[in-house]
């Protein structure tokens, strides 16, 4: 716990002096000043984050954090826990839905076992488990603190050595059945809402599932009792492993000054929780999309971000954020190609 | 006039047999059935629209249509109208944001120069000069219809060319001082709206200057009297060369089974002339992006189109679209990479 905080209360605010420059140049890029829209509010806040007014990305990774969740046995899924080691396997073999955007985005997949409840070994895979799964959550906790705490020791360290690498930009992703329940308490729980609107049909319930799943979310919290003040606690007692391991990830990337891509529901509870921990961590985030799954849009509009993408998007892996990297990319680009009023004798219209 | 109309006539339905196949295949990939939203749509409009239930983009351009407007004698922009010449050039040697937005996307840039105001120059500029602008549509029709039906050739002739060279996605682009005001009038006499619903502050003018951007579109309405049921009446009366350039080019787009992306406004007012002649058109078209320029949501609106991006741009040029047509090669890779569940050995939800 000590080097968790220490870490996250290094955690400083974004560059004023790189943000000013960047704002400079974009007064002076041959467009009508704020014409371009969010790719210039992208670029300032890129500099802001990396202290560098001509930010470049040169290296992008998407952590997928994997495991899974005791409440399955409440069946709050449309699918089976079965489905998350195959999943696992999937990204491995790169058949999934997140290879295919990652490699569209020019992002390495990184795939880190941090709690599936089955042996998994691959040499791709990075197995740092904590447990075969959490415990189910409508029975008791579904961590103990010390787990919880494990598993965003986890996720720091995964980014800690990714960074050693070279990778200069992180994107957040999740595979785990039974993670929207998990979400959806921390959510409930820390935003102080009821359970029913925070809480939406996964990977494709019915209606009187989706009473069900309320339900149990409900239950969980009364049996728990989770303190909404202390989010460790409340990661602990109604989260999940993957959910852990993220907490880390965007924590010490943005003590590096690394930004952080965040991906849907999932990874939005874990920079819900993240945020709380050390609320500067927020200007480091980037919202990759706004997902169907309810609870999503609350916890957009908790954190003040904006998301870059509405695609209608509800799968989680990492897809949107992987995909909304390439807006970065595209921003950082005009920033930096486009040439000035004066490089292109282009009229200003203060000259009119 | 016969030959636009016999391409226009022979504009297709999409190809639902190959739509039916490549939505079939969406529901053997690992991931719940819908859960990647618009991108699936979107893979299967391409299929639609090309045929082909694997489809893939090999060669991607921008069209950039750069006019003037007589209608600036009466101070309605605040650029002065020697800049469209000099963005041309700027486009000409890659320092504008279309150039590096069409370079992050892997998008050839094509300018061509259907109506600039100056006599220009260069090796990697399209010459096919109708006029030098329009003329005032404050006080007569911006363009005769003969002029528009050529400006209108022009659009079908490049992308005829850009085809035959294996492009086969094409961004509509503009330039023009002046063409919100054209943009405008176009719209507000085609959707039968108001004129101030649809006028917005373009480059940047101020209220006062907005009031009477708008009192002068309502004179040219007045004066003119184009006949909303003849979309080329319009076009001619109120329009302008680049937007009539661009009409062609979804023309000859669509008649190819060529996805058109459409940017903002301009382009907007191009799609929207474009369906009018014939709505079999709109299947064919993605709205790149809604644009914060007022009268583009209805614009969006009446063509039953929903944006891909929502970044806040109003700079024209095909920025919002070539940005888009990135999120449209996200979805085939994603549509043509990913496994079966038969393949990768994952649980589908029936097996639970």
């Amino acid at each position: 716990m000590e080097h968790i905080l220490e870490v996250a209360t290094s955690i400083q605010s974004l560059d004023a002096a790189a943000m000013e420059q960047a704002r400079t140049r974009q007064q002076q890029l041959t467009k009508p000043p704020g014409s371009l829209g969010r790719l210039e509010d992208i670029a300032v806040q890129m500099a802001g984050i990396t202290g560098n007014p001509l930010p470049i990305i040169k290296r992008k990774a998407v952590v997928v954090m994997a495991a899974d969740h005791g409440v399955t046995a409440e069946a709050v899924s449309a699918y089976p826990s079965a489905v998350t080691p195959q999943m696992v396997l999937n990204f491995l073999s790169g058949g999934a839905a997140i290879n295919a955007l990652a490699q569209h985005a020019g992002a390495e997949v990184v795939v880190v076992d941090v709690g599936v409840a089955s042996e998994l070994n691959h040499a791709g895979l990075i197995s740092r488990k904590i447990a075969f799964g959490t415990a189910n959550m409508a029975i008791g906790p579904a961590m103990t603190r010390e787990q919880a705490l494990a598993a965003i020791s986890v996720g720091m360290d995964v980014v800690e050595s990714l960074l050693k690498q070279g990778v200069d930009l992180v994107a957040t992703g999740d595979m785990g059945i039974g993670n929207t329940t998990a979400s959806s308490a921390i959510t409930a729980s820390i935003a102080g809402v009821p359970v029913a609107l925070v809480t939406g049909y996964g990977t494709g319930i019915n209606e009187e599932q989706l009473s069900h799943k309320i339900a149990i979310i409900e239950r969980a919290l009364a049996q728990n009792k989770p303190d909404s003040t202390d989010p460790i606690d409340v990661l602990a007692k109604v989260g999940g492993l993957e959910i852990a391991g993220l907490v880390g990830v965007i924590i010490e990337a943005a003590a590096h000054r690394v930004p952080v891509v965040v991906d849907g529901f999932i990874s939005g509870a874990a920079a819900l929780v993240a945020t709380r921990i050390a609320p500067t961590i927020r200007d480091y985030l980037f919202a990759g999309h706004i997902s169907v799954e309810r609870g999503h849009h609350l916890i957009l509009e908790r954190l003040k971000l904006t998301p870059l993408l509405d695609l209608e998007l509800r799968l989680g892996e990492g897809t949107g954020a992987v995909l909304a990297t390439t807006i970065i990319d595209a921003a950082l680009s005009m920033h930096r190609e486009m040439a000035t009023f004066a490089e292109a004798g282009v009229s200003n219209r203060e000259e009119k």
